[in-house]
């Protein structure tokens, strides 16, 4: 029998960035496509909130879900739904409140219906609890997604789970509300569980942000500072559960993690201020020109587009018409044009090998360079 | 079947906090001696490292096993031994670094040893990656701890992984050196590996502080800057592995955890400089000095403290000369002297119930004034 971790590959994308690095060591200039990690730092008030913190020594283990007062804003931000804040637990990222829910939820040999491609450690939790991920293909002819047809088509014996991602990495593809509402219906009708993983949530561009909890109380809901809050170092996220399940995740986490960063918190109190809203849907904006201008110059490049990205800071684009595999394509934009992006093969199987992903948290200017540099290479003479 | 959480237990600590705060909040002056964590804040200098990362805006996420500077300044601490900082994984406490040992190592139904008392998260941690912890009754005679001889009479089919703590909690007891030695032998001998947790290794009180590591290379070894270096909401820690595991470690940290936190890991690097020594030096004295008051003050309530607890900053006190069960003890003592303790059921089962934990993570005013308390209590008129 294997260990779990024989069962989890390491990252293609870590060998891009290796690679980059030392071309950038060299003297090249890189532009980095392949990170997903906002461009933005956090804002200088929360910034100012974490040093208040040290200097008011909040150093200390505090509760395992979190402070009350951080567990009362995170709920207040769902409103107008009127969400307990019992119902929230703080955690250390988004990793570790996928760790909260896993952990709740699977017993060994339990299947997980996930939509390939995806976030590659959604299905890594899944077999570090002892789960077996199901990885359904979805491609543009279902918005990238799961639908409530194919989970119940899918479902059997063993299922228990089904996790999405709205909006989706890498393919920044939303689920319609309608649509959420049907997979919900179908996983409950089943006796399942439903994870939303809504860690793009606030990174919408084509419509206001709607979380599934403002319709339904009996699904987990994963959620973090790290993108739309700009606190990917931090380490902090939140798991919201239905109301049944808060001692065991009370009993989880304090196994787990004991509590999470504790000045991490009352920055991200400070993050969750309305007077920052401004700054975070400036931020958004600026993503939106982002993809307006990347994803119609990678349709002009021969990339394959198919969907609009409706959130997030991704595009997934099929490279099958320009006549290499992810895998080379990522190699040979780094080697011949400093472009650095991450191969489709991180994030499942079914297509990967024909997609990359770009990821647009990096200046318009950026952007613009690194469509010029592959436009120039696309021309060169070994194409 | 039954979920892995099911077999998680809440600590019944917890009970004790809950009804000491609502004591406070009556009115009561409690004193706390149920805390895992020193009375001491982060020092001065190390708080102002973090606001130099903050400043400089060290919030994204940063290499999966830390920072290259932090790893080295890690493995620097154990000189003279020559650890080379690739052996090095930075991790959200020792509660991370947990993970990742048993993530790399369990397979379903693996057996892991730990004695009994211990601490709880331990054996929480092997039934949450799918292992079974078998717990090996450790009295006094053994001094609180596994054996050579206790592991290789309990060694199984199933068993792979011994684990052990020095000094541990809840008994602050040591393993010597040249059992330890003999333990490591027999787990080699099986093919099995062991984990050594030193997350109170700074503060042992009869000797100078040794790692296992000043003579091992192929054990796993967890520490912590939460206990000696005053750090405890900073949720930092590390892992020190045989070099062999290291592309496997990687790929569980880059899935756990992305990454630990940034701020977190400039300011450990800080807690690292030489010239701090000096005052947690300082402070391993004062624990010492509260122990050597404490113990026998404790004695001559009629408290069971066969052994001198080495190190860590807990007393494990049998209680059955008194007439009490541990849990009665605690409850009674909250309620009729205001004094919080833990109760010996948080730790185990062995005796469990005859037990209580002292911390002594309070000033030796503090210690005083409880042991005058408990000295009342005992002599009141229902005893």
């Amino acid at each position: 029998m294997r260990s779990r971790v024989d069962s989890i590959r390491s990252f293609r994308v870590m060998d891009v960035l290796e690679r980059a690095l030392a071309r950038e060591a060299a003297g090249h200039s890189v532009i980095h496509l392949e990170i997903g990690e906002p461009d933005f730092a956090t804002p200088d008030e929360v910034i100012a909130a974490g040093i208040s913190a040290l200097r008011a020594d909040h150093t200390r283990y505090v509760q395992a879900l979190g402070i009350p007062a951080l567990r009362e804003a995170i709920a207040a931000s769902y409103a107008p739904a009127d969400l307990d804040p019992e119902r929230v637990a703080v955690a250390p990222g988004s990793s570790g409140a996928l760790q909260l829910v896993m952990g709740l939820l699977l017993r060994e040999g339990d299947e997980v219906l996930l939509a390939d491609p995806g976030y590659p450690c959604n299905a890594n939790f899944v077999r570090l609890y002892g789960g077996v991920p199901r990885l359904l293909p979805s491609g543009p002819d279902s918005g990238y997604q799961l639908t409530a047809q194919r989970v119940a088509d899918a479902w059997g014996p063993k299922t228990r789970v089904v996790m999405v991602a709205t909006p989706a990495n890498p393919t920044g593809a939303l689920i319609a509300p309608e649509e959420l509402e049907a997979i919900a219906d179908t996983v409950a009708a089943r006796g399942g569980y439903l994870i939303v993983d809504e860690i793009y949530q606030g990174l919408v561009y084509d419509r206001a942000p709607l979380s599934m909890l403002a319709s339904r109380d009996e699904v987990f809901v994963v959620n973090s500072f790290s993108k739309y809050h700009g606190m990917t170092g931090w380490r902090i996220g939140w798991l919201v559960m239905p109301h049944q399940y808060r001692e065991a995740i009370t009993r989880l986490a304090q196994n787990l993690f004991i509590s999470t960063s504790t000045p991490a918190q009352f920055a991200a109190l400070r993050a969750l201020g309305p007077d920052l809203r401004v700054e975070f849907e400036r931020r958004r904006k600026v993503f939106h020109q982002r993809r307006d201008f990347l994803v119609p110059a990678l349709r002009g490049l021969g990339f394959g587009v198919p969907l609009l990205p409706a959130g997030a800071f991704y595009v997934y684009a099929d490279v099958s018409g320009l006549g290499y595999t992810g895998e080379q394509l990522a190699h040979e934009l780094l080697e011949e044009a400093d472009v650095a992006i991450t191969p489709g093969a991180d994030f499942g199987s079914y297509r990967a090998a024909e997609h990359v992903r770009f990821s647009y948290a990096a200046s318009l200017e950026a952007l613009s360079e690194a469509v010029a540099r592959m436009g120039r290479f696309f021309a060169g003479p070994a194409h």
